[in-house]
């Protein structure tokens, strides 16, 4: 038996609504709000800046039981209110790895359907609470932050070690020390750092860390050595 | 068959003497220099602002193939030259994870008594040629930084995700995106970090992330927001 196909209203441009219509749903490409009228699924993939505009002027057409979805980091299901209040069934879906999709809903049902369209779309979901969105992308930027820092530890590391499992290890196990947080070695560290930009972050980091570490001559340093080389 | 045991004299604080005494070597507190005659290996632990002092003193009294270590992030086999120059055999092990170091030495001889003396003390090591100390240290730091950026990420996600095993699949696998890299996602993002310290380290990586991706409005942004508030 072949799930139900939907019709689809998009504006803007959406990943998800992409994979949609690759997963054989029928996707159009909405330009007008009446155009709404003839779908099952709304899908807003319009910039963060015209989000409550065009929420505004969905709401006229909207109607009880319909399905509407952005994937706008910025926004929590609070944008969609207007339509909440009609008997839309709301939901955002927020890009969280390559494979996994979060899944914030305005009831269970809609939950559901997110997380079967997800599936549709060989994507995983997360299911994260309206209460908690906020933070939830919050920690994903920090994650990918993180994953920026790797990136220069590795680059560095590659020069020294060659053994790539050794690099994964000492990556993944670096503990900071008080002998490794110290001015004068984190002097030296910074001469070897190529890109202005990494000296730039490692400083900032050398003063996070100073101050996890109470090492207050690094904190000082990290701030003087911003001040007077950038 | 015993393993040879050597006679070790330490200055200063060393873990890895420590270890070695734990491993059966006769290790002894030496207080000044000519205490080092009678030793096979001997450890400087001293601090970072002493340690070329400690060399030159030592120098008087060390002998060809005499063995010596330090463990100090901010030299490498460099602050050794003295005792080098007298045949003296010289290494660097810097402590990299809970269960590797590095080895860094004046010959591959040398080299594998480091190795052989970091197996006693149930240490992997990690062999790092001279030329690429300074960029080793540099590059275990920041992955030491990462792993503090780590933490945050978890703390966040913690509050909207209650599967472990999610958790970690997103901090390994969360990509930046043009979506997320937006001023006024990030903008809403810092709203619910509570500690301060979080909040600008989370606008600096968000301006480091901008310049990736080129999007100057939130460069702009973190410069700003850093300068007004903080």
């Amino acid at each position: 038996m072949q799930a139900p196909r939907m019709r689809i209203a998009v504006f803007g441009f959406s990943e998800l609504s992409e994979r949609l219509r690759e997963a054989g749903h029928e996707v159009f490409q909405a330009s007008e709000p009446r155009e709404i009228e003839s779908a099952q699924l709304v899908v807003l993939g319009v910039s963060p800046e015209q989000m409550e505009f065009f929420v505004e002027k969905l709401a006229v057409f909207a109607k009880r039981g319909q399905l509407f979805l952005h994937s706008c980091p910025r926004y929590t299901l609070e944008v969609f209110r207007p339509l909440v209040e009609l008997g839309a069934l709301c939901f955002v879906s927020i890009e969280t790895t390559h494979e996994a999709w979060s899944v914030t809903a305005s009831d269970e049902v809609t939950a559901t359907v997110g997380e079967l369209l997800l599936a549709e779309c060989q994507l995983r979901s997360i299911s994260v609470p309206e209460s908690k969105l906020q933070e939830f992308v919050a920690g994903v930027a920090f994650a990918s932050f993180r994953n920026q820092v790797e990136i220069i530890a590795y680059q560095l590391l590659d020069q020294a070690v060659t053994d790539t499992e050794t690099q994964v290890e000492i990556v993944d196990n670096a503990a900071g020390s008080r002998a490794l947080m110290d001015v004068g070695t984190l002097e030296r560290c910074v001469e070897v750092i190529p890109e202005p930009a990494d000296r730039e972050t490692f400083r900032h980091l050398a003063k996070r860390m100073a101050q996890a570490y109470r090492a207050h001559d690094v904190e000082w340093w990290a701030m003087n050595e911003g001040m007077d080389k950038e």
